[in-house]
């Protein structure tokens, strides 16, 4: 069979998700993915950090647990363990993902696909046809053109990072932002000497800036060179104007770029479709369509938000908008501004909605409340009072509805999605006054915002 | 001076809420307490547990770190010290409470207070007067009549637990509820032998049945027996009817009795008050009224729920009826079926609204949907594909609104409350499946779940 109901150019969260949707409504799908099913989230990105974070941690707890009662003497990192148990994590997830494409009745074809235009796709010189085309190729790290990283076998991106023969002594981490802020705490807590050179004034620009600093202020061990512009790299030597305008550099065994990445465009097609380009990536609207007639595209490629979840979403708009043409009726449409973001640092932090900044930028009458983590009660029975924490809420001071939630601490990222529905549902302040939450948990910062709005 | 706007008798998460509340609406307010602020919940209840279950999956983690590549030779718990860790936990918390009353501008009498009627109280033979009384008592743990009970060493409660002079050897907990299951679960960790006796036949009854069991085998080294009874302890050595009908005992250093908790509602007046009562405690409406005028009863004492977050929001809903007469109108009325449970054992559990046999008893046309926890990234790069995990929802099968949420797996309890802001808000499936969940979570199990309904 060569024609599909659809055809889901790439296997990431965005093109899997939508395979397996459309799979369950009935439609026959053709999913094409070049590498592992995945893609960068899983194979190469969210989940292995996850697995490698999470085991940092537990090394961080186990060797700072004396005052909590629990003595380890003799605590070690055993690399090429940590590195197994990613490798393991990493294959069993796209196991998993496979099968569920499988029980979806999604046809998989491991193949570099290339996009013909409207309803045509070329596998390996054999050419698929379909009703609708989701292009979902995601996107790649930048290699911004510093001298010295061409060839230089000390600079690697997020991907190699990830397999470092071993932990470097000294790691210099090129930009502040999630993934070199990640890899910057993972390193830290497993022993590195790590200096983060930033060109923005804070960390994070996603963040509110308060809360960037605070985060910045808690990740322990890690040396942080903000306003600095890296000049060029010379093996392990990191060469870069610092704040003051002096020039400096810092010697390092490995430097990590991560500056960022890009929708990756080019190579399957993209350039010869007449497909509609802005600087970010395909354009889409709301309904995650571009400008060809049914040809959707989803997640990193469109360069609107670069994480996974948010790849999801598209992938389930996309779908929701081929299976029924008025379902943007019923609210299925993109709402950009409900995307959450985590960063899981030691300590974490997620958010949701407009900063202080953003909506003071938008015209909002925006007011804030920041209430401190020792206002918790697990949060101090666990961290003690002294630990960094805060949950900040960003309220409308017209209406009260809140307008953005950012929680700095542990269990940062499984709370934040209470306050996505929040915003969803559009509450406010005297509406999240009135949830109850369990009590002792850290999430109660959040009801305690609410309630410090004018007390 | 000795007439206030409220008086409020008690000093726990019902009464320092309300008293605080009333503080910042710039009411002159007493709070009594004859103990330490905080009542039991922070003295010897939902805080110290928490300090020393967070110590004990530290040690956890740490002996078990191996497949993650942490390598840990020599670890052990020093139980002295983690006594020491609670005790501050709790001291510094108790102190915070006794700030934030300050800084209300509350004024609070440590002493033994009685109602004598409305507007009366009296503490250490001074009376004081009040437009309002607030009676938050709480509640003390439930000794049964059992055989070699009274004056026998070996057996404490929850308060006596918390302190016991060692880790004992044998554990017998009689109770499989929050209470019994989370020392169960503590000492387990700590390497003692647990046995946990029930006499239902399955532990947690608020939780749904099915994934009670999936709790009760995931409890590593806490042996169970269901359907059993109780019949008399001789020194550590209890006695009990199993469910097969044999007489069996089991031997223990220490006996912990956990069967529940009653209102104290003894030895401070309100006998004598013309208080009604219900065989649970006092009589409230759902402004937290009782049946006297001005005279509003809060938390434990009331039996409705024993568990400190209701407290806090019963406080809040007698201060806001307190404050207007009208407030009511603006719904501030106790929601019992929006309060979430949370039991921090090791795996953890959480859930709000109904279960699957709650709602089906209430005549709803329910149905449900578990997901495992292996369809969570997060959760499996951080426990392994094995590991005991499931979120269940259960939807009214007609008009696919939410009714109920239980989680089992790490994080439970930090997730939760974004199920009561679905339920609050009266979302359905469809409602849920539309949020962004941020990737990867352990809290994109309650999303898989919505996926799951009709797939």
């Amino acid at each position: 069979m060569s024609h599909y109901d659809v055809i889901v150019l790439g296997g990431g969260p965005g093109g899997y998700i939508a395979a397996e949707r459309l799979g369950h409504a009935k439609k026959n799908v053709l999913l094409i993915e070049a590498g592992s099913l995945g893609g960068t989230c899983l194979n190469v990105g969210c989940i292995p950090t996850k697995a490698l974070l999470n085991a940092a941690k537990t090394y961080e707890h186990a060797i700072h647990g004396k005052q909590l009662g629990v003595n380890a003497v003799d605590v070690s990192v055993d690399w090429a363990q940590m590195q197994k148990w990613k490798a393991q994590t990493v294959s069993t997830l796209v196991g998993g993902v496979g099968a569920a494409e499988k029980k979806a009745g999604v046809t998989v074809i491991n193949g570099y696909g290339t996009f013909d235009g409207p309803g045509k796709v070329t596998v390996d010189a054999t050419s698929y046809t379909a009703d609708h085309v989701i292009l979902a190729t995601g996107s790649v790290p930048v290699m911004p053109p510093i001298p010295g990283t061409a060839n230089n076998p000390a600079v690697v991106d997020s991907t190699g990072m990830l397999s470092v023969a071993e932990i470097p002594g000294k790691l210099t981490v090129i930009g502040g932002g999630v993934i070199g802020l990640e890899f910057a705490s993972l390193f830290a807590m497993l022993g590195s000497e790590v200096t983060v050179i930033e060109m923005l004034p804070e960390i994070a620009p996603f963040m509110d800036a308060d809360i960037a600093a605070q985060l910045r202020k808690a990740l322990d061990g890690v040396t942080f060179q903000l306003n600095s512009k890296v000049t060029a790299i010379d093996g392990g030597t990191v060469n870069f104007t610092a704040a003051d305008g002096s020039e400096q550099s810092v010697d390092s065994d490995v430097v990590l770029m991560a500056v960022g990445r890009r929708p990756a465009v080019q190579g399957w097609g993209a350039e010869s479709s007449g497909l509609e380009f802005s600087g970010k990536g395909i354009v889409v609207d709301d309904r995650m369509r571009t400008n060809l007639p049914n040809v959707w595209a989803v997640g990193d490629v469109t360069g609107r938000s670069l994480l996974a979840h948010a790849a999801y979403r598209m992938g389930e708009i996309a779908v929701a908008n081929i299976l029924d043409d008025q379902a943007f009726r019923r609210g299925e449409l993109m709402r950009w501004n409900a995307i959450p973001w985590a960063v899981y640092a030691n300590p974490e932090s997620a958010g949701i909605g407009h900063t202080e900044a953003s909506a003071k930028a938008a015209g909002l009458n925006a007011k804030s409340v920041t209430v401190p983590g020792y206002m918790s009660g697990r949060f101090v029975a666990e961290n003690g009072v002294k630990a960094p924490g805060a949950a900040k809420l960003v309220y409308d001071a017209d209406s009260l509805q809140v307008l953005g939630l950012t929680v700095l601490g542990s269990y940062a990222s499984e709370m934040i999605w209470g306050a996505c529905v929040v915003l969803e549902t559009e509450l406010s302040v005297n509406d999240l006054r009135q949830i109850v939450l369990p009590h002792p948990t850290v999430s109660e910062l959040i009801r305690e915002a609410a309630w410090a709005v004018n007390a």
